[in-house]
């Protein structure tokens, strides 16, 4: 739990709001002992990690958190960053498949359809928000050429 | 089962489309030998039908497809109309809460937060029509006003 060997990434807006995130779902405290990393960890599966999670199986509650805290997380930054409310919506059968969209107004700023979600992870954190800053790239551009359908 | 008598509602477009979806939905054939009419009263609660069901209930799946077949039927109509693709997405918790939307391109073009989705129902045929003429009528007037982001 020493700070001082923290990776730097974790001092990045996105992993900010994401630990805020993952607290904030953790209604009893039961993590307040477990450092930024540690809860953080939960995002990444290597890919030898995935390779032992079965091809087709159900989604449990805490993998289904895990999405929303992400796709949440992006929202968020999208909203700091031009100003407007984003909205996640999240559509998943119970096998793992499905889509999710962020919209800002009448704007559809993020549009994923997702597979495996059961086995939803990055191989590090570093390319989790790697996947975070693309998405919140493209995100601002369509808002940067609609305006006023964002608005609306 | 004479179409001599039968609701002129039923011959338009809307409505040709909602039984399209009912049928298409009876895997098994066991409502080929129910008339439109009948297949479509599953939609219709009149206000005194209504106040039987209970205000918090668990939601069951004819309910879900009835919700999916509604908003599949404008989608289509949005899609003749602009020669676009509508995508519908609805998500919704247990309790029957939730939100719709319809997308062409990145537009949101019908944004709708669902409640009581357990006492899906409109009071006649003719209601469901008007409703379903009004999100098509906004929905096209949203395309029409921003046909490049439709296109998107």
């Amino acid at each position: 739990m020493s700070n001082t060997t923290a990776d730097p990434i974790l001092e990045t807006d996105f992993m900010k709001e994401m630990v805020r995130q993952m607290r904030a779902l953790d209604t009893f405290g039961t993590r307040d002992g477990q450092s930024d990393e540690a809860l953080l960890s939960q995002f990444v599966i290597t890919p030898e990690k995935r390779k032992e999670i079965p091809l087709v199986a159900d989604m449990d509650q805490a993998t289904l958190a895990r999405v929303n805290v992400f796709y949440n997380a992006v929202a968020v930054l999208i909203e700091k960053e031009c100003g407007r409310m984003a909205t996640v919506m999240l559509s998943l059968n119970g096998e793992g498949f499905g889509r999710v969209i962020i919209s800002v107004g009448k704007l559809l700023v993020v549009d994923k359809t997702l597979r495996d979600v059961h086995r939803f992870g990055f191989d590090s954190l570093s390319k989790m928000k790697t996947e975070a800053d693309k998405l919140l790239s493209v995100a601002l551009n369509i808002v940067g050429d609609h305006p006023d359908v964002a608005g609306m």
